[in-house]
């Protein structure tokens, strides 16, 4: 059932390819039109049947859209909704996917024309991988994805990309930008910055060689990698526009750490023993959330999940 | 082909009851006899045929075993060693699987009676479960096995405990003690730390509920939470035992975390994204490593895994 007639989608990456494949297996629209700033993967775009017709400008790409999705890095969405404003159909909804959700609204609210309805969004989903290549339809089955809007947000509106969303197989959830930046400083930002950084500490050590951090790296550090081979860009840019809430939470990280070395030091088991039994119950609550499975780990991807790889290369 | 006539397994946790399904399901043994301080997880022993016989003590279960396996916490190796050394076979090997080795070695070495092997050794393979229950033949399957041997070491003993690792599936190699405790510290104990301190500060926060951190986790949360989970009785132990190179590593990181924080606070993009970039090559050699696929990996297990997680209940 098609919920929107033209869909224009502004970026190519892994989430707005993963759209794509979701809205066309669902019938969710009837036409969706690109724009990539590279010609490459706007040709890949047309090759692999992600988009009807792709254009050399964005300005071009939302010409009679019903629904505009902004997936480009934070970073870059002022500019874009600067040179898409005086082109947006009356009526339209503009939404992004932005990981951070008050720097992209003060980016794009402002150019915004009257009668166009702008609800902000980020699909908590994606994999390490990036590229117009990378998307899959089902990327955001049984994942959230919120939305934020404000009070002078159009009920209808709100209800339609939130059928959208849902029809893509995402739970939505609604809550204001500066909870969904706090939130997600937590659950994702800090997370990632740590994990970078540990990453860099092995690249640094000269007692330990590289192949050897390489070969060794099952037991904890692999997840690690996994999470440090994101996006740089889009990376970068999170942490540049959510600079407060993650700067916040990275205090209290280091305070904990702290506190755990210094017990390490004075030698103090019992504290370290009640730390981490603390944290195995917060676990279980993931995994009763169906945010996981109880499946065990061993360090590697199981067979089974290649024919979830399968599915990129369609 | 049997390898070894009678193996004795002192714990019967994760990495025990993997040997035992190996060993089983190789024939790489003629018994294996199994002591657990718990009547409990001694009957459990029985019941899913992990050993042959159990008995109240390792004292008693060590008798006539040609292969002697300490698989309990690094801090309880000590005792276990000396309570057992009287009963040791002349010619028997004594291995652990500790994930500290020079602490191990401290502690084990000096009750070992002239005539045993002490072979010490550490399988890089593990889950997030602990338990008899836990246990599955294919844990060490294309993982690393690392064994510390000295320049006394006997080398036919070792050749022959070598040969059940490798029969088990897992790749050996060889390295000196003070070594592997280093580059352990970077794959995984810093790792390990890090993960649990992160989990701790979601716990922490007041303005972020609970349920909304376990909703989100999704994005990088997950996978902390996952390595957080791990048995706090043997991550403790491995701390308060490999303290001089964690807190090394410890050091670097804390640093290199400030560096970022910094150009975060100056919002210093090019830093961050070069920082970004370098990461995702040490990604790369991972995977063509063989140690991780380049499956992508979907915010939680592949429906696929499920085949895998049916292994543990045999």
């Amino acid at each position: 059932m098609a919920l929107y007639d033209r869909v224009a989608l502004i970026g190519l990456g892994l989430i707005a390819s993963s759209m794509a494949h979701a809205m066309r297996q669902g019938g969710l629209c009837r036409e969706i039109t690109g724009h990539a700033r590279s010609a490459e993967t706007r040709a890949t775009a047309l090759e692999i049947g992600l988009c009807d017709r792709v254009f050399e400008t964005a300005a071009e790409a939302v010409k009679g859209a019903d629904l505009v999705v902004l997936a480009v890095p934070v970073g870059a969405m002022g500019a874009v909704a600067a040179e898409i404003a005086p082109h947006l159909e009356r009526g339209a909804t503009v939404t992004d996917v932005g990981s951070v959700k008050q720097a992209v609204i003060d980016a794009v609210q402002p150019h915004i024309p009257a009668g166009v309805h702008f609800i902000p969004g980020h699909p908590l989903a994606g994999t390490e991988h990036s590229g117009p290549r990378s998307g899959f339809a089902t990327l955001f089955k049984n994942r959230w994805w919120l939305l934020t809007p404000t009070d002078t947000t159009d009920p209808a509106a709100l209800a339609r990309l939130r059928g959208l969303c849902e029809a893509m197989g995402a739970n939505v959830d609604t809550m204001d930008a500066p909870h969904h930046d706090l939130v997600l400083a937590v659950t994702s930002h800090t997370p990632h910055l740590i994990a970078y950084t540990m990453v860099g500490v092995a690249d640094h050590l000269r007692r330990v060689t590289q192949s050897e951090v390489i070969r060794y790296s099952a037991a904890g550090f692999r997840d690690f990698t996994r999470i440090a081979a994101s996006d740089p860009t889009m990376w970068r840019d999170v942490f540049l526009t959510n600079k407060e809430a993650t700067l916040d939470i990275l205090g209290r990280f280091t305070e904990e750490l702290f506190a755990l070395q210094r017990a390490i030091r004075l030698g103090d088991g019992d504290h370290l023993h009640e730390y981490f039994t603390r944290t195995r119950a917060i676990r279980r609550g993931i995994i009763e959330a169906g945010q996981d499975t109880s499946a065990p780990d061993f360090g590697r991807v199981a067979e089974g999940a290649t024919t979830t790889g399968k599915v990129r290369e369609r």
